[in-house]
């Protein structure tokens, strides 16, 4: 393939917003462990790319987030990649203090072990 | 934190499954690439639990979906996480071919770039 091949502007409208007008955004540092996963709406996406900090639309508080905003927790955007389907944001950051409004680093601070729900290191 | 504190015997109704019955899951390989996002539902989850390779509920062919079933790039299961809310799963596999079924070996191929969307390497 050549390198620009299939190169295109991005539209918004290009992406699969669900019916809330919402995209799954995965987080993840430069070492590729995954931090959290948000959604996002036009205007999210918009602030994210604009400002290059990760920007998402909170479903339970129904407005806009701009994490670390209150915690100083923020995520400078490395790269921001779009999916086959156009339908998910993947959002590898520089994530500053812990991404889990719980302290840890990582959302996924538990894993599932012969049936059970353990905490990892 | 003492190594077992909070241990649980993990039940799938302390899942927060959505309006569909479903919940998103993230996918990464062992070096950390993001390869997909898909969605699980309780059949799925147990499925992956119980046979050890990545199981999803496809929403467009409103079916199991046994990745690998037809093209046998199936995706061993090493670890299989929880975020905090209950509502995202994680797993790492062992990808054999690659996870998208445009022939890339990740769904991720794809940047945004100076407001384009560029072809990675």
């Amino acid at each position: 393939m050549k390198p620009n091949e299939g190169e295109m502007t991005l539209e918004l409208e290009v992406l699969k917003w669900d019916g809330a007008g919402l995209i799954p955004a995965v987080v993840q540092d430069a070492a590729g462990e995954v931090l959290m996963v948000a959604y996002m709406n036009r205007e999210a996406l918009t602030e994210t790319l604009s400002t290059g900090f990760g920007t998402y639309y909170s479903r339970s508080r129904r407005e806009m987030w701009r994490k670390g905003e209150t915690s100083s927790h923020r995520q400078k955007v490395l790269e921001l990649r779009l999916d086959c389907d156009l339908d998910c944001v993947l959002l590898r950051v520089e994530q500053l203090g812990g991404a889990c409004h719980t302290g840890h680093y990582s959302c996924f601070y538990r894993k599932v072990e012969d049936g059970k729900l353990v905490f990892t290191a």
